[in-house]
């Protein structure tokens, strides 16, 4: 469930106010640089804000990563040299934006959720991403330290791709496209889980099962909601007209565009599949039920009755003639048995056994 | 649930008389005047209407606010000196509007509801704000007094933000983006009351419970129907072609149609989570309803048929052999261990164990 | 439900044949006739059809308002002197239209449906109400006399509110505004019921609530279909572009529309709430079975087993050594009430008491 | 449930090839030929396809029905002559489409589906009927004998309403209106089937109404299918841009259109209706069932422990002291009857006699 | 369920990249072309690729059909010699792809699901196809041999047909036409699973049923996620502008877009029924519970209370008068006969007999 408090502490301040409001993490803030063109290619790690600056007047495609959000000075500085919007600076620090892209002439500014599993302990990472594509630079803010992007700065710096040859939309189009390619990861998670927890719905459902169905139904709320903005900020994106994205470039956004809609597709799916698991499970309790039920009515039915007679000759009246009968046992006996024989044909005839 | 009762004092009257259907809240009518532009500001609070004429003249920004709407003739001398259509008035004091827009030429009518916690009981409070945007002024209405608006008045006189140095369509931004916001502190007791919930159904789920996820199942489709409208309303006002809204605020718009849209986000997404959270409460009473029945079945169906055998040999015929066997006592022990024990081997067998 | 027996008494005739299909409400078809501008108002009651048509020359408003429609001659009359196209003249006489607006250039045919609560023993009355806006002319034709109309003849006659000084669009306004206002009062019975419901299912709810809940939202459904196209025929009434509605009406009928999305969003939450309340129900009775199932078997599973210990000590077998015991009777008495508790320690454990 | 097998007959043949895939209803094939204006009236019944050719020349309009389908050379020959292009002749004779509208140029290609009760045994038929609406003709393709026209027929022998004096436009429009118009009959029968059903839900509900609710509950998914593209053929029908269809005839589709839309709300509201009676039917069973659990909770709970009281003085303990007492017999009685009291006092505090 | 695993080794490999991610099916890649125009035909199996080349120059229709795409290098060659975008190159690996149309100026891309019996098992198999439709050439892509082709090849070798005479684009509707052909045969298997299906919950339900319905259920979500892009692609083929698509080849593709609905439609169809039937099937055992309850219920509300009495008469007090009458044993069966009529006749009052 997102977190409102955070969100509530920016109530009532003028907008454009910096504030950041998602869990501090890490403790530092860390500023890498790539700047590339086809030819050359610059690297600095873990520098100081003012060393980005000189970039902006070249030519050659700049990569801004920040990694970090809570000291405002920093995107304060950015946001005064490159020329952004207030707006953009409060959103790039709200990290419970909804996916969106906005233009704002001089710049395009997209937010992504980034969603991962976490290489260690495989547990799922969701972070928000905010994008600002410019004439020739690339800026990505990011909440902490650890992304999807590593395969496109090995990329850039072997110039493996056609990534050195185009311009910075491109670049753009990358990190996006690794942002959503991350999502079938995460689909392939959950599609395990949805396969195993089939196959013990198949089985002998336990009760705990129950929870872990309304565990993953609740996941998938979430992802949902997450992924759902997502088709329309792309296709949003490959059809603005803007001088900021080259023609070019505009077939690979349609392309992030199919993949967005087959994620889209695929967790929709997944919630139906999930809400079919649910179903399925309360049917098998019903039947279980059902079967527990009719081997008591079984018993009960076929011993109530003998029982009643068995108890009629424990009665203890002086004037019993059967009682004194030679053959009243066994023919109490033979009656006990007619009945109970009727009954269980009875029982064969409705199909209960 | 609405209150339609008083909606429908108003059946059978001509187009724009002027009935107050909503509660008469507090005694008088309370408003107050804040005149500025970047360099001067003038206040003045509990003022008459009168007093609000001469502010119109000047080339500053003038915000009216009017707590309390059951005194028809004050909106009717606001309305004639600000040229306001009949109908502006009449849905000012109908405090039953959907939120809306209404593009009336010289002036927008903007109809919100604004929800926020009492700041004593935190009770949720919901009242009608209509906003009317004319050239150099605002005109908020509300039902009575206590609002969302201190920190926007607070700005004013400190001169905090840019609100002094924009004209009244950033005025009414403002207001708007507080009303807004304070969506987000009601969705955060909502998020605490689901999470809470949800602590409770994975425990011994107690019958209230179904009360309660029924109460707030009921209160989210309330939320869900004043929040709805919201979207289209933020929408049509970014979009709307008007000299009222200057450029340079459209942006900020954009930013609150963005915010209203991940309100009305959630809201559908809570739900859907409460609608998972019956459906598992149910499931889980369905499972406890089985697990009852299986301890019940399980005792019955051992117990009956030792029982019989008992009351088989408590009958008092004359002539039964097994009676006067030495053995007999023992034997009939014997067979009844014998049948339980086959008994509990089936439930084992059947997973029922 | 809709009577389509009625409907299908017109199959296979040609189009335009006048087949009233309705039920025949009222004896005679009543005509009256209400002719007024700013300053002078004449008014017929009872007239013959023939006594309308002089009116048609005339520059003031002339609202004819016919009840009964049964005497096609009539219609006929008066669709051939005001240029009526025979498909309106067959609509007027179908009271199984759906809610329209067609435009068939010299005037505007409406359809609505007409909900009020009779005024004597207040069931809910439905009629269908067909209304004509020409140039200085306005024809209303309802199945039976009574109709929610009497303010707005009241208006006119007192000159109240605008209704003398505007002209024949204005009227039908009027007209179309006091249907949709009268929904109000029908939402307003259908809050009081929900409401009542709602009281008794937080109670201990009888069976026959459930038919109840099942006979409103049968109710709700059908009203849903009337009020469903109410939305799109006044939008359309709003957008259409004719010279018949002049502009000033058009800020009113925009007022309507807000009005009737109003309605439908209400009649929508009804439907929303009813069938919440219907699951509500449903859990409650599961709850209660649960609980007396717990009962049963709290009850059984204590008692049988001690009732079978009683069983053994029946018997009558010659050689039973604890028969002769002294302490026999007592210690079976321990062996009992151990049992009990020790039940009644797992039931506790298990939370059922 | 439709019959793929006959479908996929076609599979793999080259795009039109002539194959009826529907079943051979009836021996030949019947073409029937009406020629008439305002003046003139030809008919010809049971003729070679050859004798409708010359009628092709002349300004007269042509209506040529043609009964059974399975012929392939009568199509083939028709549609020489009349220019019908590959994929008309394909698509008539394969009666499992979905009704449409397409627009050849010369010629428009409707198809619909007619349903109708049989005058004899009124079970319902589905039959598809292929139109086809040249400058002065009109074809009509059905697969048997039988069909909804004769009232026209009729209406242009006796030359009654307008179809004499109109072209063959408006007599594709009363052929269509005579379809949609048969609908209504269709509509009436689950009307009452519907009011029957819901009368026995009220009533005690015989397991065999689920079967019949699931019964109608299909057809009407069926019947949904057949009726929904009707809406979107006639909208399209209306607005299509075509010489073929005067001004003056489209007023009359518009009509048409009305009922369309008509018939699809009358069948989702059944479907509404429908699933809320398997709802109640569910929460009756429901009901039921706890009735029954409460008079067997009800019978157990009291007589379980005072059986046991009895099995206690059954015993055959040498040394019980009650046993010999004078009160004890009585007492008994009064601890048993006092048991049972308490039960049924506790029974009626909670609600359950 | 999707294979996710393979879709996921592409990740943070540069666009353009040639992964062939579904499953290596057969050994080798098996090329073949189809040379044709209305007078000649050439026809070369298991070719090189180089051997395509020459075709190309030719103003005669060519069709290259690959089988087997795991080798990248038969790709690129491909592509560098017929001018392919590598991002369709990518694509034609990526056997994931939601079916889709891309237009790339000088030829089409478009992707279809085949789904086909196996002739042999009559397993469904679901196979991604590739269709590049450019001037004068068509290839289309699979990922193993064996495909629903054959008659298209047959009536190409025997100029059946209107396929010799037309042009690459008539070539490539009949390619799709006959993949959207053989949805219908899989549509005809899953109309008799339903069938059979439905026959069976008539009668007894078996448990396994219930798997079986989930199984069909899931089956039938898994064919509309493949099915349902369809409509769409061929929509938007039919609308495509471009030089590729002849205008005659048009009203071909309307017809498919036809089957496409219809196919949709179908499956839609289908989901509602199928959960129509989990619905009955659910209804069905909750009526079979709500039986064995009443059976139960009867037998143990007659023979508890009489069992009751049988008891007391087995207490062995002392003083019991009854004991002693005469008349006591006959009177106490009265009781007891008398007490099982009344539960009887209360049963049958209350319909449960």
């Amino acid at each position: 469930m997102e977190d409102f408090k955070k969100r509530s502490r920016k109530k009532g301040l003028p907008p454009g106010t910096l504030v950041y409001i998602g869990e501090k993490r890490g403790d530092g803030v860390r500023i890498s640089v790539i700047d590339y063109d086809s030819e050359t290619l610059r690297e600095k790690e873990a520098v100081h804000v003012e060393e980005c600056f000189p970039f902006k007047m070249e030519k050659s495609t700049t990569w801004i990563n920040v990694d970090g959000l809570h000291k405002k000075e920093i995107l304060e500085c950015l946001g005064k040299n490159y020329d952004l919007h207030p707006l953009t600076l409060e959103d790039i620090m709200n990290t419970h934006q909804r996916p969106k892209v906005e233009d704002f002439g001089n710049y395009l500014y997209i937010v992504l959720k980034m969603i991962y599993l976490h290489p260690g302990d495989s547990t799922i990472i969701t972070e928000q991403v905010s994008l600002i594509l410019g004439e020739n630079f690339v800026m990505t803010f990011q909440e902490r330290e650890g992304d999807v992007f590593d395969p496109i700065r090995q990329r850039i710096k072997e110039g493996k791709g056609s990534v050195r040859k185009m311009h910075a939309d491109y670049l753009a189009y990358c990190l996006i496209d690794s942002i959503v390619d991350n999502y079938f990861s995460i689909l392939e998670r959950y599609d395990e889980q949805i396969d195993n927890l089939e196959d013990q719905l198949l089985g002998v459902p336990a009760n705990s099962l129950l929870n872990r169905i309304y565990a993953i139904k609740r996941e998938v709320i979430s992802l949902r909601k997450a992924v759902w903005p997502l088709r329309e900020v792309v296709s949003l994106l490959e059809r603005l007209e803007t001088r900021l994205i080259e023609k070019k470039t505009r077939a690979y956004l349609r392309d992030i565009y199919d993949h967005a809609i087959q994620v889209v597709d695929t967790v929709d799916t997944y919630r139906e599949i999930i809400s079919g698991m649910h179903d399925l499970y309360l049917s098998n309790v019903s039947n279980r039920m059902n079967e527990i039920m009719k081997i008591l009515t079984i018993i009960a039915t076929i011993f109530i009755p003998i029982t009643f007679i068995a108890g009629i000759y424990g009665m203890n009246f002086e004037f019993m003639p059967e009682i004194h009968w030679k053959l009243g046992y066994p023919v109490v006996w033979g009656i006990m048995i007619t009945m109970a024989a009727l009954m269980l044909a009875y029982f064969r005839k409705n199909d209960w056994l």
